[in-house]
């Protein structure tokens, strides 16, 4: 892990920019941790949704709450063709054409393989955060909507050690689908699952599938009124909630 | 509106019996107000479920609550064929046979338009809690899960000033199925829907389709992991606060 730059100090919360090398190429990230923090602590990985990046306003957001409200870490990387990571051939995401259209473009300007390498990339990362003395070995979770649980059921269905999981906002599409399915069944973990009833990308009854599939006996269903991108704030504070109340031994 | 017996007083809660002239017989009801309560208030309607009573002790939990948290008044009347409108000739109800079988011997143990008199006692009742002066004209709410879904949705769908109703534990069964799906689909106040992901009652994808059919733009869904009675602490605590989020006007 090369630290890129200054730590940057925000009321509590110390943030630092990171590099690891990934798969197939650099993969730049962000560890968040309370200032002054000593010895291992929860630790919060975050996927960001398509076309955002690792510093996107609510993973920032919910980093400093996790930070400041519980004293974990929290962490971030760009995805495939994201962020840092975006080619400069990828053009604009499409506006219109409905979730499938724009799924597609997703997938395409993430290029091939992108779940199974992004899937390296937080296994890379995972392990050189725990090497921070501050971070360590503590319980893990996994916070991730839309893109972030296409990219995040994959994980989260090969990291045994995740303890509680934040998915929704998506399901099982086009040429992904079977292998999405399949490794959500094998998830075992508490998951939080949320849902927009008005989501203009992911039909309602598609993610309500994905919610199915989940192996997991402990399963929660959070659906809200409005389109894909309009979660409303009293639901980053259930998903806070949540996080906190299976992260904190009592 | 006849006040059976005194009123009972337990930590800042009145409550009284009362009985009122239904449309087939005499339907018993208790409300619930703050001690010292002067002038009008919100009041939430408690739907009690299946082979429950109006002071069944989630009922009586929830009223509480709502008048110790929120100074508001709270009322339940017994159903049809249930507490004190319970019928010598009916007998316990069936333990196993599923969902469809306990609705069939629920359906039957009421008596036939077991709806429609459930509809009029309501309305019979709220004209008369009404009518206390601590109580009054203030904003109102409904909240029946399972069988007080089943009884409420009809209900809601009469009842136009119900400003919020909390829902769930059902979906549309056997000979009232076109019928509670036609009234779902005219409620238009905002809605939390309540299901259980391992429901042996309702099947989850039955409850999905009535929460699907409510007309409301604002509706949200909260499932749960467990079985039909295994709604847990949290959600009540959740019900209470968006309850107390429509009908206190800010």
């Amino acid at each position: 892990m090369v630290m890129v730059g200054e730590a940057a100090v925000s009321r509590g919360v110390v943030e630092r920019r990171f590099d690891i090398a990934g798969e197939t190429e650099n993969v730049p990230g962000i560890v968040w941790t309370p200032e002054d923090a000593q010895g291992e602590r929860p630790l919060v990985l975050l996927g960001h949704g398509g076309t955002q990046h690792k510093r996107a306003p609510y993973i920032l957001g919910l980093a400093r709450r996790l930070v400041r409200h519980h004293g974990f870490a929290a962490a971030a990387i760009d995805a495939p063709g994201h962020g840092e990571r975006i080619a400069k051939t990828v053009g604009k995401a499409p506006t219109d054409g409905g979730g499938e259209v724009i799924l597609e473009w997703l997938s395409s300007s993430m290029g091939p393989d992108a779940i199974d390498r992004m899937c390296a990339d937080w296994h890379a990362a995972l392990k050189e955060i725990r090497d921070l003395p501050e971070v360590g070995h503590g319980p893990l979770a996994y916070w991730g909507l839309s893109l972030g649980t296409l990219l995040g059921v994959p994980f989260v269905a090969s990291a045994p050690d995740v303890r509680v999981a934040v998915l929704g906002l998506m399901g099982s599409f086009g040429s992904v689908r079977r292998r999405i399915r399949a490794d959500a069944a094998t998830i075992g973990c508490p998951v939080l699952f949320a849902l927009q009833a008005d989501d203009e990308l992911v039909a309602f009854d598609r993610g309500i599938e994905l919610f199915l599939d989940l192996g997991t006996k402990d399963k929660r269903l959070h659906a809200h009124p409005g389109r894909h991108s309009a979660v409303p704030a009293e639901e980053a504070m259930a998903m806070e909630d949540f996080l906190a109340r299976h992260l904190v031994t009592r």
